[in-house]
């Protein structure tokens, strides 16, 4: 979105003159595209017959006639009666989560029709802080995405008691942040909620420097839909929330005058369930949007990115308009940015799609952004000078000392025998976890699992080279059948090294190698090795999209093969950290619980039983 | 608004620390409101059994139970299951149209429900330009209203060749405006609209700088729905347009994406019509507006203000919760001002309205404005101190010399005879005129319409002391049956004074009544005379609402006595030297034609026909 590069999109103040001599034909337009049904998402209509002109980034004419715009050297794209549809934008989405530059995402979203969104980078910003979110908006500049940054509010998620981070995000550098331009759009998903309900400083101060700034707040309130403190986290001016899990989740936001974003990430399925809200109990939908939240790069491959989230919001029973209102018009509003994007509008940037066959397929085979086409048939046409992202963001995995078998052990209260301990079960395709009682093997003072079929071992390091700590736990659930570890840099929100295994050899061997390589994913078990390297705050791969995806992919393959069946198992897992979603979590300060009380650290082990 | 008054609206970041600490219930209300069924404008429901807890100026907590909110020192109002909505908000508003000041006018709108709207005090500012404009902005913030103002766009509404104004409103005026605050909005309706669609650099200028602020610009496009200069204007930037008068004109506007805004003014009934765009042909409602342009204090006293509106469209077949959308929430988010009124909901301005009986009756019977009860049973029951109107608004009719009868007599290119001459008609309950070609008798170079029933004569005379021109022209269908005339120095949008009347003695005498008074309606006939003064800027009066509406219904009641039997007569004739809209009309440079051609003077007399 800069002026120095072939993406930029002129602000219409700027271009308006222009843009207004193109839609009576003293000037003419530079892209003209013709013959389309229009999917009107203000009106709720589909128009046949219509075309479109546009002068540059943005769109000068709409209507049956656009000859008066066009002369020899217009380029002139005939849709053949395709659908035209407004370019999609994603609502809510960290982009880290793909495991791919900004670049990289662009690459792999613009052909699947998403033009724009909303991001909230706060992955790379609990590793690099405000650094680490300039250079992401940076890049995002560069490419043709109409792309909106938020500043992440809350790093670390809570407090420095909870979990260890590379960086810390006050109100101060809230209000630094939005000045940065009009593309840092508000902040970002305040997931300290027990905090703004009751009072936090910090969370009260940077939710005041947004609206200050005159921008949006997004929320993230996980306990019950008809708990009495919805409404006071409504109160705080909090106004979007995409923490809904069922349809009444969804119903009460949306009374309370929050856009309620309805979610189809890679470990969460929340679409069908909320999306009753609209088909079931008739609630008005301009306040609903779709959004992704975190997707893989597998994800992106073999589903897609909001493309199949509408698709699949249209398979529910949602009117094929509705479905795109929910993905264009109503984002764009929600951040009040529909004079800009969200329409094929005059006046709006010229970020359109077209789609072939039924509406309802969603299949796109044209994409225009910032008014040039840049992908056809699913594939990428355009090009542009990369990005060069600094070199500090290649230097982030700092543990200083070699892992050795010892730092796996578990030690227990007792000397031998068996003791009660807190285990975190992981639940497929749902981001929550469950909070089990079980009871473990205890010898020489360390707990052994090795009888245990569906237990395993959780390591947590802290990895900023802050204090140096780590902390123990217990996981159920994820079903390995073979001695296998699993090492990783990405673990929500605090990204501190996370080892998950059976077998303390191997977490150490795993652990080790991801360091070595400046982060990543490591997969290890006695016969293979597999590896996903991340150098990018420990977070992201510089290669491109479709190997990524398959490095992706590869480390599923490895947990399959281990006996791990979950769906999306690496999101999952990558997720066990993440201190501010029930019920419990490990982190390197050790395991924490969220409930309806609040967020806590609580003993890994519950009591002492009698040694037998 | 402002700070140092008790109706002053924090804004939401700086309250929003003791809004979350009363939703918590550690601070309590100051008004809470139990036992509603609330109008949720945002969900599109009626939800039964909701209390609302107020802190200040805004809604602090809405739910089913706010007893935690709620102290020995809360003034709790117990609604007995009545209907809670949002304050009412008119989307497009002319003040000086009710004769009233913005003080009289809040204390009449205030009891029908009307708690906020967007007003555009182009009235005042073809008068006293700038200074006119922030008077009446300062007024409106010592009422309990929400009152957001435009800076006129159109001053004069063409250019100083069409008409003499008593100032001028460019880009920098503009700028300067928008820059008071943020209840300066946006730029009022851009009459002018050929000149956007062709390129007018003062118009061009003057959205660019509205843009530019991030604010709002308001249009007035008069040509067909169906003409290919919509879109051009579109381009633009203006975002909202009210000239709807048939559903396709809704449509079109809402395709291209701008707001609709539909009218029920006094002298235009235009909703019935308009709004079979959603009732016919079911587009989507969220960009349509109910507005009122321009209605009498008459016609507040008699009907009612926005809540006669909004029932009026429940009366053609809206659902009633849409229709309050269409006069709260989609109002609030067309000026992106909706996290601040539009709805119920935490965090929002407490503007709320009760309703007895059926909600298609809109029956109000208590405002609450700024978190206060302000009017019950439709009285007002809030008081504060007036606003002191500076002394420079009371001197502003500059004629400098006593009217005479030759000044009425319309000189003919032939000495006697007959001659073709355009007649402008007058078409009941429209804005638009037609234009009449008519042959007038002429007797010693003097038209003579004495035997001419259904025409009479229209005067215009600068009266901003610019250049003391004058022009004639001629009327039909205004009725008079006796010798009459009436004088009046309200005359959209120039406010030149203007004489109507079949008998120049009498017009002549109307005219200096009214310049004798510093303005006003004076009505005269040979029997009696009856007047209306208006001394504020020869707009308004400072008398109380229900005595303007006498006064006003007086005119009325001596024009029809006269013969004259058009509805809201003063109104009609008011906007007859409106040169903006089609197709013909008066200002003192003389008889001005619009039409899809342009806007242009035209001779009053067509062609010399052979002296008989």
């Amino acid at each position: 979105m800069t002026q120095s590069n072939q993406w930029y999109r002129s602000t219409l103040a700027d271009c308006m003159p222009e843009l207004v001599a193109t839609a009576r034909g003293d000037l003419k337009a530079t892209l003209a595209v013709i013959n389309v049904k229009l999917v009107n998402v203000i009106s709720g209509e589909i128009l046949p017959g219509m075309s479109i002109a546009i002068r540059d980034a943005r769109i000068a004419y709409v209507g049956k006639d656009i000859s008066h715009t066009i002369d020899e050297n217009t380029i002139v794209v005939d849709a053949q009666g395709k659908y035209a549809a407004p370019g999609l934008l994603d609502g809510h989405c960290h982009i880290e989560s793909t495991q791919l530059t900004v670049t990289e995402f662009a690459k792999a979203v613009l052909p699947l029709g998403t033009t724009g969104g909303f991001f909230d980078a706060h992955e790379i910003s609990n590793v690099m802080g405000l650094r680490g979110l300039r250079f992401m908006l940076e890049e995002a500049r560069s490419t043709p995405l109409a792309a909106y940054m938020q500043v992440a509010s809350c790093v670390p998620s809570t407090h420095p008691g909870l979990e260890t981070t590379g960086a810390f995000i006050g109100p101060e550098e809230v209000a630094e942040a939005l000045r940065w331009g009009p593309d840092m759009i508000g902040l970002g998903e305040v997931m300290n909620f027990p905090g703004v309900v009751y009072g936090d400083d910090r969370m009260i101060r940077e939710i005041q420097e947004t609206l200050r700034a005159g921008k949006y707040a997004d929320g993230h309130f996980t306990w019950n839909s008809d708990d009495w403190r919805l409404p006071v986290y409504a109160a705080s001016g909090i106004s979007g929330d995409h923490e809904c899990v069922t349809k009444e989740d969804v119903i009460e936001r949306i009374r309370l005058g929050m856009y309620a974003k309805m979610r189809q990430g890679s470990a969460w399925h929340d679409v069908a369930e909320t999306i009753k809200a609209h088909t079931e109990d008739g609630i008005d939908t301009r306040r609903m949007m779709l959004v992704t939240d975190d997707r893989s790069s597998e994800s992106l491959l073999r589903e897609g990115h909001i493309n199949f989230v509408v698709r699949h919001a249209i398979a529910q029973g949602v009117k094929p308009v509705t479905a795109f209102q929910m993905a264009t018009i109503n984002t764009a509003e929600r951040f009040g940015v529909s004079r800009d994007i969200g329409s094929i509008t005059p006046g709006s940037c010229a970020d359109i799609i077209l789609l072939d066959g039924n509406l309802s397929d969603v299949d796109v085979v044209m994409t225009i952004a910032a008014g040039q086409v840049v992908a056809k048939n699913g594939q990428m046409t355009a090009t542009w000078t990369g990005y060069q992202i600094p070199e500090e963001a290649f230097k982030t995995v700092h543990i200083g000392r070699q892992l050795v078998e010892d730092d796996f052990k578990i030690v227990a209260p007792i000397a031998d025998g068996v003791i009660g301990a807190k285990a975190i079960e992981v639940v497929e395709n749902h981001v929550d976890t469950r909070e089990q009682n079980t009871i473990v093997k205890v010898e020489n003072h360390h707990v052994n699992l090795n009888d245990s079929d569906n237990l395993c071992k959780m390591a947590v390091f802290e990895r900023h080279g802050i204090n140096g700590g780590h902390a123990l736990g217990i996981l159920m659930g994820v079903g390995l059948k073979i001695p296998a570890a699993i090492a990783m840099t990405v673990a929500h929100d605090s990204h501190n090294l996370t080892v998950i295994g059976n077998n303390d050899v191997l977490m150490a061997k795993a652990g080790n190698m991801a360091v070595d390589m400046q982060g990543g994913v490591v997969m290890v078990t006695e016969e293979e090795t597999t590896v996903f390297p991340l150098p990018v705050g420990g977070l992201m791969s510089p290669e491109p999209f479709e190997k990524v995806a398959l490095q992706s992919e590869a480390i599923s393959q490895a947990l399959l093969k281990a006996g791990c069946t979950l769906n999306n198992v690496f999101m999952t897992l990558s997720l066990l950290c993440l201190v501010v979603i029930p019920e419990i979590r490990l982190s390197d300060k050790g395991l924490v619980r969220i409930s309806a009380d609040g967020i806590e650290i609580i003993p890994l082990f519950n009591e002492v039983v009698e040694n037998q």
